[in-house]
């Protein structure tokens, strides 16, 4: 079976040698009084609880999935299950990063983002369990009403309700604009829901006392479209005015969903009939409203990728090392031994250094959002509040899309090292592998987050986002540039940053004669943005691990070595892909649709 | 469910118009009266068998997978197997392309190829079954004495027998040097076989009567390692020199492996207890007639990824036909509709034709070597025999990885462009991605094919056979040079054969100095001369299609639109793969492995 083991160390160099975090935190008021102690016993502790109480949940939850009862509409999770989140609940961990105001203990988003990647690298079906509530937390803290915010926070911050986000329906996914779920109101204000919905991640359980939906749904009177959805708070349990719990909502799982993997956790088909919700924020902008948890839920799945990326290189490694097969091709390196350890072979090494640097890179540039989110929502300076938020808008697909890509090769290149026993699911890689398949396509398919970035975040205001955090690259290596030990990090950077320049200026005026121009090229441009900012940070961390290498703690040697793996063996995929890129949407349109 | 429809016409056309390989064929002696219609006919019967019988059987043999019963040892493979099987042999099916002396119609391997294409895009894990025989009917033929070859091949010709291959132990896989079974010589010239396998495919079940199992394991004066492995053919029920069947012989399914994918398929750890065998070929050279099976197998292997590849096509594009989500950037093209079929998106688009792509190259790709193995065992002239054998060699690790890696991406795409229903099991796509991955580990992994590649199959005669397939490229680039309609196909196929040799050269060099410089770079370079090959193969399917689009046959505009879809989009990953391997062994060497 899998370890886990939560890299504390490679967090602690992200947070407090490369970003150093709590400084930029403390200047904000929430933060205040924050201090590296404080953040790095909660990462020990939550590590503690990722490695020691969820992880060995992961295979036998694989193996043994969710169960519907039919006549009662109840669901139980895995074994072991609800006892690992009665621990989560008395921990405190749901209310780590939650408003003070509603009982949550107010630490930055960054540490819970930590926190949540040691979740998903030790089990990510169960992480989704309270991971689903942050969405709704998040909608409800933005766009609630003073009742809503009563009524539902606190038990949403303490983690004795988790939530949903209700907005599939099956025949429609990435186009919100055409669902039919119905919303009629109702005398007393509230509003009689009637629909549909699919894929409703953590739909229902038994973990916890209620489930508060967050749903999509249109008014009688809403415009056809996209303009026309609302979104409502439906719980499982009606929610009466002391909190207590009241009926039975008409909101049911009418099936559970067979998938590729994420087997423990419950994807249920929901039914709505005249369930009683309450409208969140304004008639008819509920997509609006939703995007918060979107946005919210965009940089958790990277997260996820992340955690998977980061198990699957661990127990790999682990096996690289004891498994003896085939002598070195440059001779003997274990003589004493029937035959080498694989680690010995040069593409096990490429394979393991694969997943290590899409882990090392992920987690650097995932931190460095999740402080840009913290900055953009406390900091005391507007105009640096909207520059962060800026900045995180514009990497948030990036984390996404490269993050979830990155994983799926990297948890294949892991399982690979396994040969024949990768294959076998008492090993526990192939599940990593069809966990991380999902990742690349819920919370808008990688292809969606694509066209975010390169239609929505760079092409519609000009590239200015894109300038200002290119700015900050060209800073970096102009100060770096003089020192001749960074030449090697900082000329691959430089030249890619040049590129993308010149790309984006191209694909700018491409788009602007066929805006499917954008669809062309968006899949191949993301991933060149994505190996800009891994380059990037691992140009920075290169920088730190040289500054320290004297110390003598070989972290800095292995950081250096992976930098120099990332630029010299990942980062040259840029330039197939700048082909691709460039040669445009002709190749893909002259296909007559008759003809495929 | 999906459906699979046989791909007769591109079958025709690689056939027919592209190798004109009944002309070739009708050449060699034993297919002197071959003629098109006798091809044509067969590979309709045989499409009907796969999409008629089989391809029903998939999803739901995924489902139900194979059942032991610990107690007798028996193996029920799902429901419906058994059936299928008796048509299938019922059909003559199994003597397809065996040799007629023992039974066997005697149609070339290239028919055969086709035929298994077809059956593999059905339903992989049921081809299996019949597909192993095929290794041990070839060790047989090749190296079985008169008395094995009467009392086995007529049996594995008609299928009535199945056959496996029992290498792999639990501690060696790759390394078969390591092997630990053992084989007591008898009185009577027979040996008693002890010891235990894994992961063998087909290794019990109740379709067939008997199953031939060929075995690999020491005798007591064997040498140490490779050096000392025997071949032993070792029936389920001794065979009595009548032919008739005997006691049930010591070999045993003792566990079935619960594996990520072709769950239909029984993969089974085998026990041996003294199990009664006779010896294949000559003591102690048991891998050598092994590779007999193997090279045969690995052809196999890639021709499973080929089929999946195109089934996986075939439900993408019938889903995105009619899946309406959102409009085109460019305005709506279906204005009718509350949305496009997403056959409108860019990406969309990308995404399937780069599996057709990959269907259509490794299609022609893998009947080129079907047919240089035909001339390689019946051309009457010696020196074309040594030709195309050595032509198979330099292919065959290719065909193997360059297809499975394919595959993997091509079904991922295709899985991709069901979104979230692509994740779910009833849809069928998620189960090719799953089945398909098995495809990069089994018959040597991928990076053993590219060791094999690189290491053996180029450097080691000097890249004389590499050269040797290049003067066929450099001939056809000379040729339609001048043709100025060929000159996007040509252009970009000779600057990719300027750049293998270039880089074979370096290589070989580096090599020479470290030799753990080849697996360095062997992964990449497989994937680079994969696409030189693809390349020169879609270049002249271009040219045939040029010469017929005046016939007005929409086929010809399709193939030549894949053609120039592969060159813009897929041809320039070479790019980065050959910068990367430019880079060359340190990057993944400098770390420690204390580090890793």
């Amino acid at each position: 079976m899998p370890q886990y083991n939560p890299p504390l160390r490679d967090m602690q160099f992200v947070l407090h040698e490369l970003l150093h975090a709590v400084d930029e935190l403390k200047r904000l008021p929430p933060h205040a009084d924050l201090d590296e102690d404080t953040v790095n016993a909660v990462l020990e502790e939550g590590g503690r609880f990722a490695a020691e109480v969820i992880a060995p949940l992961n295979l036998s939850g694989d193996s043994e999935g969710c169960r519907l009862d039919v006549a009662t509409h109840a669901v139980t999770p895995p074994k072991g299950f609800k006892q690992a989140y009665e621990t989560y609940v008395a921990g405190g961990w749901p209310a780590l990063s939650c408003d003070p105001a509603h009982g949550g203990q107010g630490l930055p988003l960054l540490v819970n983002q930590f926190f949540y990647e040691m979740l998903n690298g030790a089990n990510q079906a169960w992480t989704m369990y309270p991971g689903l509530s942050h969405g709704a937390y998040e909608a409800l803290h933005a766009h609630g009403t003073e009742s809503q915010k009563r009524l539902y926070l606190p038990k949403l911050t303490s983690g004795e309700w988790t939530g949903t986000m209700c907005l599939t329906e099956p025949h429609c996914g990435t186009d919100l604009g055409l669902l039919r779920t119905k919303a009629q109101p109702l005398a007393d204000g509230s509003y009689a829901i009637t629909g549909q919905k699919i894929f409703i991640s953590a739909g229902e359980h038994d973990l916890a006392a209620n489930i508060v939906h967050l749903v999509l749904a249109r008014l009688p009177d809403a415009p056809a479209g996209s303009k026309g959805i609302s979104l409502f708070v439906v719980p499982k349990f009606v929610v009466k005015d002391d909190g207590s719990l009241g009926a039975r909502n008409g909101i049911f799982c009418s099936a559970l969903e067979h998938k590729m993997g994420i087997h423990g956790n419950a994807t249920c088909q929901m039914v709505l009939e005249e369930a009683v919700g309450t409208l969140v924020g304004e008639p008819h902008k509920g997509l609006q409203a939703m995007f918060v948890m979107m946005n919210a839920a965009r940089l958790g799945v990277g997260n996820q990728s992340l955690g998977l990326t980061e198990v699957a290189y661990q127990n790999a490694v682990a096996y690289a090392r004891e498994r003896l097969q085939m002598r070195a091709l440059s001779g003997p390196k274990a003589p004493d031994k029937p035959a080498d350890p694989i680690l010995v072979h040069p593409d096990v090494r490429k394979m393991l250094l694969t997943a290590r640097a899409y882990a090392e890179g992920g987690r650097a540039l995932s931190a460095y959002v999740a402080l840009q989110l913290d900055k953009s929502l406390a900091s005391s300076d507007a105009a640096e509040r909207q520059a962060c938020e800026a900045e995180v808008a514009l990497l948030t697909p990036i984390i996404k899309a490269f993050l979830t890509d990155n994983g799926w090769i990297a948890t294949s290149h892991c399982m690979q090292v396994f040969g024949g026993h990768g294959y076998i699911h008492e090993w526990g890689m192939e599940q990593f592998v069809r966990d991380a398949r999902i990742n690349m396509i819920y919370e808008g398919t990688n292809t969606v987050q694509s066209l975010d970035l390169l239609g929505r975040k760079v092409l519609a205001n000009n590239g200015a986002t894109l300038k200002a955090f290119g700015k900050k690259i060209a800073a970096f290596v102009e100060e770096e540039g003089v020192d001749e030990a960074m030449q090697e990090f900082v000329n691959p950077l430089a030249d890619l940053g040049d590129k993308v320049t010149k790309l984006t200026t191209e694909l700018g005026m491409k788009a602007f004669q066929n805006p499917d121009e954008v669809g062309a090229a968006a899949v191949d441009y993301l991933r060149v943005v994505g190996h800009l900012s891994f380059a990037y940070f691992f140009a920075r961390m290169a920088k730190v691990a040289l500054q320290k290498q004297a110390s003598g703690d070989p972290f800095y040697t292995a950081k250096l070595a992976t930098a120099r793996f990332y630029f010299a063996k990942l980062l040259p995929e840029t330039a197939g892909l700048i082909r691709s890129c460039r040669t445009g949407l002709q190749p893909l349109m002259a296909m007559d649709e008759n003809l495929f």
